[in-house]
């Protein structure tokens, strides 16, 4: 017998870890559901042909495909060597893999909206948390089996909705005690700053070119713009929008100089200033107030579907990656046939997260306790006692436990230290007899006896 | 393009059905913790040799294998082909699949029980609520990706565990306001009747027919009985059995004149009167109260791993199978190199739960309400104090939208309507001037105008 495995690049969550998690993604769920945002749940499997295509050639080959059942029946033998032949020749082949393991949350989205479009309410706002599976190397931060916690609203151009989207990152941030930067910019801006450079052919050289920008500097980004074509004073123009700096409005000033004059460029400003101003006044009520939101013309969110404003979150305090983004897009189910449906969503990074608030040691006390009160077991009639006390615990909500069987005192003590429960509630024959019990508060070492009607109150209140 | 669609067998929740489903999680997950159960996650993938031959041959062709990534570059090709081969024999094939989807949560349970024993603290009282996946045929009611719902103790041979796994069922179903039979009965009896029946050999023959008592009736299951080789006088035997009617007190009493000789017998009755017992005088804190327990020697819970109490849930007042079911084993996880851990465990059956709420209209107004309060949008400065007033509603735990642009009163309205979303708040000019707004009770057609510090506690309390 093999001693038994995980997958690579898979976790098992034991209970303190899935205890601070679902900390996580009921802060996250909670504030989505405030701001009008439904779940919705897709399968993990979806058919092949809806996955394909979709994620590059890279992602493509990153799905994991799920072998068809009865490869070997007598009726399907000969198609399924024909299939697989093809599999071979780096091809899909339905009779080999019809299905395969979602990759993220926004195809099987698009999926559902384009299927239910004739019965949804639009806008639809929806939210979706569910685990994504990628072939991806395992390394340290990056898994074959991850959470995603995106929440879109499709059917309105209205910029209000950006401007709430900002919002839910502050309030959940807030919430969890993070502080952060939510680094904003536009596609529009960034579209602008192509043609100000030679024409919109220059947009994916240029967009990929500043995405390398946190990791290898400006010197090697010139040096890049000029290999990828873009002459000196194509490229000096980049370096001048690289350059601009200040506060949000004086950023903003500067950049109206640069490409104002062009109708992308001075759309895209007019957005910005929109949704900065709207959040100054509307979310956070003063427009003097410090802002969470950061102006970041070096933003560009690499070479995806977005069209109008981006964002991104850093958290403040730590070094990691960004722990949230999004965007606005033109089309989200044309891929499926339905078009004209353009949307706004972002998504939170669990992961990083759970990192952060490690690492700053951000989890509340409560969410690291499971049981709350061990009863410990003395004997038979003194159990009997100990049960009909917990059950009335219990019915208060309070999370309790009776040690499972009789047993030495330090032996019940050390389970409840090693399960971290803070309560040890201990009836003896000689408490039985008074109808009292002790009560031993383990982190603090005090102990009090109590009446059994006064017990409820004393454990309350970690 | 082809029209998207979904793999056979699967399901898109959307937002109505997620609340509803979130409802019924929840009350069991709370129901859980109270019970001191810790929650465990564990990877949808598992390595192929921890599934296969765990689930007996039908179960292994049900199991979804993943493909191997990469197998048509070049160092894999040939491997790849002599694997493909291997899997045209009905054989395994880790370099064509490595890696299957998770079939229930018992075997990763076990697997994580193995792979941990030394770092966790028996008895290991853990809960998992994850989906699973099966190749079956699917059908009315059965899906090839579908919640289980598990909770288990593991390390401990106490009977309190039973008692307290009953009392879970009964809370749990209290809650949702299912009113249940708990069904139980112990493998140690039935392993009696087959002793009385001539020896241990045939306690699989006795089992599989009282497994089918219920849908082809006693005269085929005593034809089944003869069939499988039992003679008269053993068949007459098994018969009286099933023949056992009365209150759970005369059950046990009529099964003691049969069975009490011998001791598996008398072992089995004296842990199911130890259950009921206790059931009734700590769970039900009443021992002349009706108990939801009901002895069933007719139950036997297939041909599994159970070796003692066993327990089967029935819904009244609706025509559905088994809504819950489980029971004591002796050994977890010697599959996997690590003996002598015994356990008890429960699980639910979330769909059909979910179809017995639905058909005796048990979900609560609440969970069927997503956002509580749509602010009308009237123009620019209307909706900008709607925003205000909507932020403070939501710092209060109030679900909230603004609708997303300024439109037509009806439209406003249907969106509301259709979206079922309660309460309509409505600011035009007059109102702005005034600081008031009129709130709507849609359901019921009422209307007030109020203060805008009034309008919390308007729209409170639906």
């Amino acid at each position: 017998m093999t001693k038994p495995s995980l997958p690579q690049g898979t976790r098992d969550f034991g209970p303190e870890v899935v205890r601070k998690r679902q900390y996580i993604l009921n802060t996250i769920r909670t504030t989505f559901e405030l701001y009008g945002f439904q779940p919705l749940e897709t399968p993990a499997m979806e058919n092949l042909e809806t996955l394909m295509g979709k994620y590059g050639e890279e992602g493509d080959k990153l799905i994991f495909k799920i072998l068809n059942n009865g490869l070997n029946d007598a009726k399907n033998i000969d198609k399924a060597k024909a299939a697989f032949d093809n599999v071979l020749l780096g091809k899909n082949d339905k009779n080999l893999t019809e299905r395969a393991l979602r990759y993220d949350l926004t195809i099987p989205f698009a999926r559902y909206v384009a299927m239910n479009h004739g019965q949804l309410t639009f806008p639809f706002k929806r939210y979706q948390i569910q685990p994504v599976w990628r072939a991806d190397r395992p390394q340290k931060g990056r898994y074959r089996e991850f959470y995603q916690c995106d929440a879109d609203v499709v059917g309105s151009n209205g910029l209000l909705n950006e401007v709430e989207l900002a919002a839910i990152y502050w309030q959940v941030f807030s919430k969890l005690g993070i502080t952060v930067e939510i680094k904003i910019n536009s596609r529009k801006i960034l579209a602008a700053l192509a043609e100000a450079c030679g024409g919109s052919d220059k947009m994916v050289d240029i967009t990929v070119a500043i995405d390398k920008l946190d990791k290898i500097g400006i010197d090697k980004v010139k040096e890049e713009l000029l290999t990828r074509g873009l002459d000196e004073h194509q490229v000096a123009i980049i370096v001048q929008y690289l350059d601009i700096s200040g506060s949000n409005t004086e950023k903003l000033n500067k950049l109206k100089e640069l490409v104002g004059s062009l109708p992308a460029g001075a759309k895209g400003i007019e957005e910005l200033e929109f949704v900065i101003g709207h959040f100054a006044t509307l979310v956070l009520a003063d427009p003097a107030a410090a802002s969470p939101l950061l102006v970041d013309f070096t933003l560009a969110r690499g070479l995806n579907y977005y069209t109008g404003i981006i964002f991104e979150v850093k958290a403040q305090g730590v070094q990691m990656g960004s722990i949230g983004g999004g965007g606005r897009y033109d089309d989200l189910t044309g891929l499926f046939g339905v078009p004209n449906i353009p949307g706004v969503g972002i998504s939170f990074g669990v992961d990083r997260i759970y990192d952060v608030l490690e690492e700053l040691k951000l989890f509340p006390q409560e969410v690291q306790t499971g049981t709350q009160v061990l009863f410990f077991n003395l004997g038979d009639a003194e159990s009997k006692s100990a049960f009909s006390l917990m059950q009335s615990l219990r019915n208060s909500g309070i999370r309790c436990e009776l040690y499972h069987e009789q047993a030495k005192f330090e032996k019940q003590f050390k389970y409840a230290d090693k399960k971290n429960i803070p309560f040890a509630v201990i009836i003896g024959s000689k408490e039985l007899e008074a109808k009292t019990c002790v009560v031993k508060h383990l982190g603090k070492g005090e102990q009090q006896e109590v009446k059994w009607e006064a017990l409820e109150e004393a454990v309350s209140g970690l």
